[in-house]
């Protein structure tokens, strides 16, 4: 199988033994098993041939790209790895149409860079996006600190080529915002993790970059307040706001302590900080004034002002130029940083709807009283997706009280209409979560439809569904 | 069968004979065959339990809600038709949210009245909302006006609930605006014309009501000049074009003769009439100043007239006040009335990438030229998604005429990337396009699909899929 392999993509594609070395664990360092072999092939006919082989000769498949995504949905245990990190180019980008074609493994970093010289983002935006290739993220439906505004990246892909389980191409690289011909495949193969088939190449939507942003610290009384704020940010901006973070008095506190030269968001410390960004593209609203302020800044100060003043808001601070603004941004992206520096400590990837966030909140709070009530709450949240990522800091070493805390906060999550997997997928880790979870009728719909598009059970088998 | 249906739902649900009229024909007045009963069904249960008496009796089903969408996709001769008309509740509005959960048969336009209320929209509009029902603009992923600022039907929606062709419910009711749990049934069942199942209810997106709306029409020399205006407006209003209209001069020239009392956009008669409308919700945009301008409007004028400076644009008139918007959209929203006022006419819904709308209609130009000089184009176009009504009267009456000018468009639409199907659906009378243009490999995918989840064939067979 491995000489068919050799002969198809060339023997320089196809790594063995030592060669996989940087293919055995995941971004976190965490082991991912040893793969049969790497390959790596060049190009969609190859993608092709290669799923061919492995479909005919019933070898377990496991497509990778940049690996970031922390779930377990690249491990590869006695399976092919098919990484896509060849196929990186960025083939088109059509600026007066707003969008690009980009191959699986191009990474966000690179669209984001190709793009700027247009004037034009590409609004998928997350830590990982050094090493995140466009592949994975559509794999997995990403998410990220924009989706408030601009959607998930389902939300921002137009067409996709795709290699089903038999190894067909599937062209479905529309440049279209209407084409209601049939089922939605896009949809589907979108945030299927590679077990319905490889995403080789995307249409990705293109928009313009904001000519000035207004980035601000605001605090709270409490997270139910923070949804006021943000309708009324809404309102007031036209559906501007780009990023609405939350971040509690713990997570602020462990930040000081962590980071060296860190700053308090606020001369008091608050239970309720909220990091808001809103951006704009009219050159109206984004040239600055003779005081130096632009327009979009002048009146987010005013209806922060006005807000305080209402007792709507306890406190607010405006980054008044960028390196401030990246102070604000530097202390939310240092999460994965600050979540992790206890171990252990629990990680979940909760939503709920967002109007439901407090009550949620309220209900981790119980959970920390019955079970560890010295335990410390430093989750952060895309507050405006009522995306929360749960991280609680255990008083002593006990891993068993983490997975209870950690599973009883997402079955209370559940119990509210929220999910268990918000942004990160299912991949491995969480398959237990999906059986106790999941609708049954949607797990049997699922089923069904792996078994009618995978008959061989191929495609990174055993990841999402956990019985399949 | 019927007797067993009857104990379902009650007797008075379930409609036969001469009762089964008002069903027998579709909006616009064609024949639909001959059904063998209508259901009536008053809740998901009650959905679910005709759903499970058809799959154990092999009894062909066809859904039924607003019936509006013209493409035959609602045809039942000799099925049971199965109307979602009596679950119309609207569950539940939840303001802060920016959500509402509806039930399938909700007419558009009581959705639009009662969310109205609390100075929201559901901005799902086109010319059928006071008969057309939220579970058949899913079922078909309608589009409509407002799709270059807020998305398609599938955009504007968080969740669903529908019952299976097994009869089993499937409830994915979520709140949420992230939720990676799986595959993406949601995007499956919308836009599958009822062919893998019946959507019963839905959690949909609410939006701010715009509170001042600016109206324009602007006529530029050639339709691929309307790019570079609406990427200048997106750009100038920080993308809150909401409408952008393409009328040609000869739907102008109809819509003259036709409708009495009707007036020019212009003095002048250009070629290519283009309707743009921009919307804001902040208040600082939309309250009039002294001369009682809002500064939007007044924006909008500012920058239209330095692209006619500039030689961007012909020619330009915003309307000053309500009377004149609405006489800007009843001229677009008399395209239904306008295309089809001679008979024959062709009359194809396609797609085509934005940025290539001008070749396309050049190519209908040479078809035109070549097949019956003398034919007039009278297309419409939703032009911000690159969504083209084709509308041709030929010189004489020839109805195979007509088809050879659709069907040859269809092919060159196609083969510029296009779809022959962008916001109607396949239904029974596009599906020997489907056949024609569709991707094997993807309609390989569907069928499995289909066949997974709907084994014995009874969802409204033989629509969007030619040979299932």
């Amino acid at each position: 199988m491995l000489d068919r392999l050799r002969e198809l993509i060339g023997a320089d594609n196809v790594l063995t033994g030592a060669n996989m070395d940087s293919y055995a664990r995941d971004w976190s360092g965490a082991p991912q098993g040893t793969p049969l072999a790497v390959a790596r092939p060049g190009s969609t006919a190859e993608v092709s041939a290669v799923v061919k082989l492995a479909n005919e000769t019933r070898t377990p498949l496991v497509p990778i790209s940049g690996n970031t995504g922390l779930t377990g949905a690249t491990a590869a245990d006695g399976a092919l790895l098919v990484s896509l990190g060849r196929m990186a180019r960025i083939r088109e980008i059509r600026p007066s149409s707003r969008l690009a074609i980009v191959e699986a493994g191009a990474v966000l970093a690179s669209i984001h860079d190709a793009v700027a010289e247009h004037g034009l983002i590409f609004p998928l935006f997350f830590g990982a996006r050094g090493s995140a290739m466009i592949g994975g993220a559509l794999s997995t439906n990403a998410g990220g600190s924009n989706v408030l505004r601009y959607g998930n990246t389902r939300d921002l892909c137009l067409g996709i080529e795709a290699v089903l389980p038999t190894g067909e191409v599937i062209d479905l690289m529309r440049q279209l915002h209407k084409d209601n011909s049939g089922y939605d495949l896009r949809h589907l193969l979108i945030g299927a993790e590679g077990t319905l088939g490889i995403i080789t190449a995307a249409v990705i939507k293109l928009f313009p970059r904001p000519l000035a942003n207004v980035t601000a610290m605001v605090a709270v009384p409490r997270v139910g307040d923070a949804l006021t704020l943000l309708n009324r940010l809404q309102q007031e901006t036209g559906s501007a706001v780009q990023a609405f973070e939350y971040m509690p008095r713990a997570y602020i506190e462990t930040h000081l302590k962590l980071v060296s030269g860190a700053r308090p968001p606020f001369d008091e410390r608050y239970d309720v900080n909220i990091m808001v960004e809103v951006g704009t593209t009219a050159p109206r609203d984004a040239l600055p004034g003779p005081d130096g302020q632009t327009p979009i800044a002048a009146h987010l100060e005013a209806v922060l002002g006005t807000m305080f003043e209402e007792g709507a808001i306890l406190d607010a601070v405006v980054a008044q130029n960028e390196a401030q603004r990246l102070e604000m941004w530097a202390r939310r992206e240092a999460a994965a940083r600050v979540m992790t520096c206890q171990t252990p400590h629990v990680d979940r990837d909760i939503a709920v709807p967002v109007d439901r966030m407090q009550e949620f909140l309220d209900k981790v709070a119980c959970i920390i009283r019955d079970l560890d009530p010295g335990a410390q709450d430093v989750s952060v949240a895309h507050l405006g997706d009522g995306n929360l990522h749960l991280g609680v800091f255990p008083t002593h070493d006990d891993e068993e009280l983490c997975q209870r805390i950690g599973d009883t906060a997402e079955d209370a999550a559940v119990s509210m209409g929220g999910s268990f997997s918000a942004e990160h997928g299912i991949g491995l880790r969480k398959r237990a979560a999906m059986a106790r979870h999941k609708n049954p009728a949607a797990m049997d719909a699922m089923r069904r439809i792996k078994m009618a598009l995978d008959p061989n059970g191929i495609m990174n088998p055993g990841k999402v569904l956990p019985d399949v």
